[in-house]
């Protein structure tokens, strides 16, 4: 059986914030806990926001706009490493991380302020390593960290949320090779756990609920995976 | 807190089992559960199997196998309403239903016997309509149900489960208009909270286990929503 519990009572977070302090505070881990962070809470702490204020639009960027805020357009464009698709104002991007989502991971809602805009983080995974580090440090426990967003997906309606930096986690379960029941070779078979897990935490998470850390217990997915290794490699992907 | 759990002990399923039946005898329900099926269990019980020794393939069917068994290639093309993209003999094709995935769902792994092909259930959200009633016939319980299947992605390695189809729960959870705690409206944050659930449950049932149903509880998603809105509008929709 696997859980999956919220860590309530967190408050707004700021740059600095110690993250681990405050969930060790509130939550008793364990061994083999996944604890999940939204990106959201991992950028606000790490300072990764831009004042509206302070963006000059390009003409790409004004183009793009179709009538809503340019300088929104122009710091998207900044984090996109290729645009994917475009249909102004929506724009699907691939981040400098390889990730492929709306606005380039760039976000307004749950900005600490009006006018600000959270970008992701710089390196997600290595943002999740510093907090099992630090978790690991104040509970001597061993758990994973997966940091989540959501994200749309291409031909389904609604998004889900996928782990976009991971720490102490098997991201991907390679049953290749290994065989089901009636003896046929499972080919390709490979499960993209820590996004399920991402998926699983958001059910509890919510939106609106400022609830930006979940607990996931009962999982056997300890291991050294990075969530880069979940971006499929160009020479692989169908859907460049 | 959500927790998930593997209905344990299900023996392997046959055309016009009783799964109802076989879920309670084993699991004490509670209204508003989600109970999440493999969707090869589902297939299974509705007899939607090919023999390849039945098949005899086209033409295209060959072209496409680059080597493989051509039969199966044809069923594929049988179950596919387009092919979006190919890479012989791997073929992402959209199913009758509007699913985009891997072989039009048509699978070999887990089948019932050797040479024999699974393919996806007819209706799947009459499939899950029906399970849930008997279902309540038999408890007197309310709950959801979702027949889960594993599909890929684009631009990510690794397959996640999504519902495929859905009866007593709300799939999509729109939070658009609602407001965040900075006051934002929150566009477009349309949350695919039944593909989210069949992640989650197939955390517990994996591809080996032969654990074909799980059940999610504490959950609050109860509703009348059906996994054919999962599927993006072809209007709407930026990558066909």
């Amino acid at each position: 059986v696997i859980s999956i519990a919220p860590v309530e009572g967190l408050p707004e977070l700021h740059p600095g914030d110690d993250l681990a302090a405050m969930v060790v505070e509130r939550f008793a881990l364990e061994d083999g806990d996944v604890v999940v962070v939204a990106q959201k809470a991992v950028s606000k702490i790490e300072g990764r926001v831009v004042r509206l204020a302070d963006v000059e639009p390009s003409e790409e960027a004004r183009a793009l706009a179709a009538g809503t805020d340019p300088r929104r357009l122009e710091v998207i464009l900044q984090e996109s490493a290729r645009l994917v698709r475009t249909r102004p104002p929506l724009v699907i991007a691939e981040t400098r991380h390889g990730f492929v989502c709306a606005s380039a991971g760039v976000d307004q809602s749950n900005a600490p302020e009006p006018d600000v805009l959270v970008l992701l983080p710089e390196d997600p995974d290595a943002s999740a390593a510093r907090l099992r580090d630090e978790l690991r440090e104040r509970t001597g426990r061993e758990v994973g960290v997966l940091v989540a967003d959501s994200f749309g997906r291409a031909w389904r309606q609604g998004t889900t949320d996928v782990a976009i930096g991971a720490a102490g986690v098997r991201v991907l379960l390679d049953l290749e090779g290994e065989r089901d029941r009636v003896g046929y070779e499972l080919h390709a078979t490979v499960i993209a756990v820590a996004d399920e897990i991402a998926g699983a935490a958001q059910l509890v998470m919510g939106k609106l609920d400022g609830v930006p850390v979940a607990i996931v217990r009962g999982l056997d997915v300890a291991g050294e995976g990075r969530a880069a290794e979940l971006v499929m490699p160009a020479e692989r992907d169908l859907f460049r």
